[in-house]
């Protein structure tokens, strides 16, 4: 528990870390990596911050996935060089792509589409460069990607070649994972992700491509899989701070969630039993991920500012500077002796990527009690 | 209509403001507040961008609203020095607000909490400066304020007063005029901002308090409102760029929207009749505001990448850099077709507050088809 001395001083609405839950969170995604006997690359796109992905990398994490090409360069800049680049590239990107080549980075693309696997090799024929990509698999129809069975599966590969690219390997990422809820659900989910991707693995083998990698993964899927043959790397993201959804997955518990947003009451509305505070969508987000899910946060659940669940009041509503904190599902009406004005609180979020991303920098508590800023970046 | 010829050099997703209906929001405003005989201060949060306030100042607004101390600080320092801090102020705040004073900022702080009167005199009496201070009034019931009638209108008004600062008004914001959408409901609404924030000064007056400022104001009150007697200025944000929020309240038409998010498409699945995009909700925004309205637009409205609405596209699902486009309420197998991989296409947003927040800068398009960046700051 971090003691609230430190946050008198901190402005609100800011981002806070809680770095003692962090690293159990970085060290139980590891420590079943490694049982598993993959490698693992977190995805950084959750946190976008260099302190942190230096703390993943530290606990045995091998290179890193990237959700934006100026994510690629911040990380590469700062020693970083082995980065998949998970979203499909578009030919109008490959200039980005080839300078992060030339610096030095080991940058891996994907795509999932034969017109752009025969863009990217017209492109490296005229650089003369040599594009390592790999294919995106859909394992689960939620977004993109090849299905395992497909014909476009070798059609694309063989654009792949054919144009001079170095086909690296299959990648997948089992998304729909967020909407289940039981062990035996999500534990089919991984086997599904699993299977698939080794599935087309072995179809573009026995079309006579090498294949190396098989990667797999999300936060949910990661944390249920029992085995993963033919598996060789597993990524993940939101699982370094861990949010509301993911509790609501059942990967893990509000108390282990490490960011939560610091915010001050300014007001109240009695009669309605509102307390207003500065944290509003601008600080939490839009995200309202868990409202379809069995426990719905509102915008969030308010803790005690030393991070203690305070059962039962949520961010109810918000605008874009402002939060109403109510009790969830009846009206406190003295609310304002519980929550008086300039008491502070923290608000752990729905969606820890989404609510990450709306500040500069991130607090990070020390289990010490110290404070420590830790930038972070935004945009494209 | 913008050519096309700027945008194939912008990375995608850019943020595009179409500069023309830009400034013909702006002009549209300040007309019809010059026409009500009101001054205007315009809600700077929307943008948080210097060009902007800049051209809204050329137009004829009088000072600036923000909702943020961080925007008061950004704009003094750019030369604006009448401004409105919109948010309720917490004692943790007052130096940071006695800072800006004393450089030369003509800050307003607003409170609805007598406590919080007090140690605004307080912190004043301890630093001798006297700081003005507005009551926030509830004419609408949909966040905070105090209500015309109610008795802690001179309560706090006596404990601001008591306390040595200065009571400089009465201001209001009718939020819950988003939720309507039809004329009548609007201009009731709007003669209900008005008819209770003039009331409430009225109730001070009577009181002995002198009350100079009656502020009202949300973009669709202020456009719908018929007379303002008893009100000095009137505050607006997302009017000088609106967003589809705003067409469903009917303010305004797509047409008018000068915020869009430039895309590249990734790649399909075509039996879902799906096209992939390179925006997702880091770039929109988790903001999903008009799924309780008359028109749901999911993520967005596609448009073309000259700005000619796609009619019935819609980005209808959002991951963190994807974004999936398809046919409102059908599928489109020719989607491959329409959306070709690496096509550009720009998406008018839910909301322009949130959408905007997203990036580090605009990508500000003239009529004559310049390209100019406009930064943005964010954080607190």
């Amino acid at each position: 528990m971090t003691s609230l001395a430190p946050l008198v001083g901190l402005n609100t609405p800011s981002a806070l870390v809680d770095v003692a839950r962090m690293r159990r969170n970085i060290d139980r995604m590891q420590a079943r990596m490694n049982a598993l006997g993959v490698r693992f690359r977190p995805h950084v796109k959750t946190t976008k911050c260099l302190e942190i992905a230096r703390t993943q990398a530290e606990a045995g994490a091998s290179g890193i996935t990237v959700s934006t090409l100026k994510e690629a360069e911040q990380f590469f800049a700062a020693g970083f060089r082995d980065i998949l680049y998970a979203v499909g590239i578009v030919p109008g990107k490959l200039a980005q792509a080839l300078a992060l080549h030339k610096a030095g980075c080991d940058l891996k693309l994907i795509t999932d589409n034969a017109d752009i696997a025969a863009a990217i090799g017209r492109f490296g024929q005229e650089q003369q460069h040599r594009f390592e990509v790999w294919l995106e698999i859909d394992t689960d129809g939620h977004r993109s990607g090849i299905t395992p069975e497909a014909e476009a599966l070798l059609t694309v590969a063989h654009a792949l070649v054919e144009g001079g690219s170095q086909l690296g390997g299959v990648m997948t990422h089992a998304g729909s994972s967020y909407e289940l809820h039981t062990p035996e659900a999500l534990e089919a989910m991984a086997e599904q992700e699993r299977a698939g991707c080794v599935r087309a693995a072995e179809r573009l083998r026995a079309a006579g491509y090498a294949c190396p990698v098989v990667s797999v993964g999300s936060t949910p899927t990661a944390l249920s899989a029992r085995a993963l043959p033919g598996v060789t790397e597993v990524r993940a993201g939101v699982y370094v701070f861990f949010d509301l959804v993911m509790a609501n997955v059942g990967v893990c518990a509000p108390q282990d969630i490490a960011l939560s947003v610091l915010t001050t009451v300014i007001g109240h509305q009695p009669e309605k039993g509102w307390a207003i505070v500065d944290a509003g969508w601008m600080a939490m987000s839009r995200d309202r991920g868990t409202q379809r899910q069995p426990h719905d946060y509102g915008y969030g659940q308010v803790c005690s500012a030393n991070g203690d669940v305070a059962e039962g009041y949520v961010l109810s509503g918000a605008n874009q500077e402002h939060g109403i904190v109510s009790l969830a599902g009846g009206t406190d009406h003295e609310i304002a002796r519980r929550f008086p004005v300039g008491s502070q609180w923290r608000i752990l979020p729905n969606h820890a990527c989404a609510t990450g991303a709306q500040f500069p920098e991130y607090q990070a508590l020390g289990a010490d009690g110290s404070v420590q800023t830790w930038p972070r970046f935004y945009g494209w």
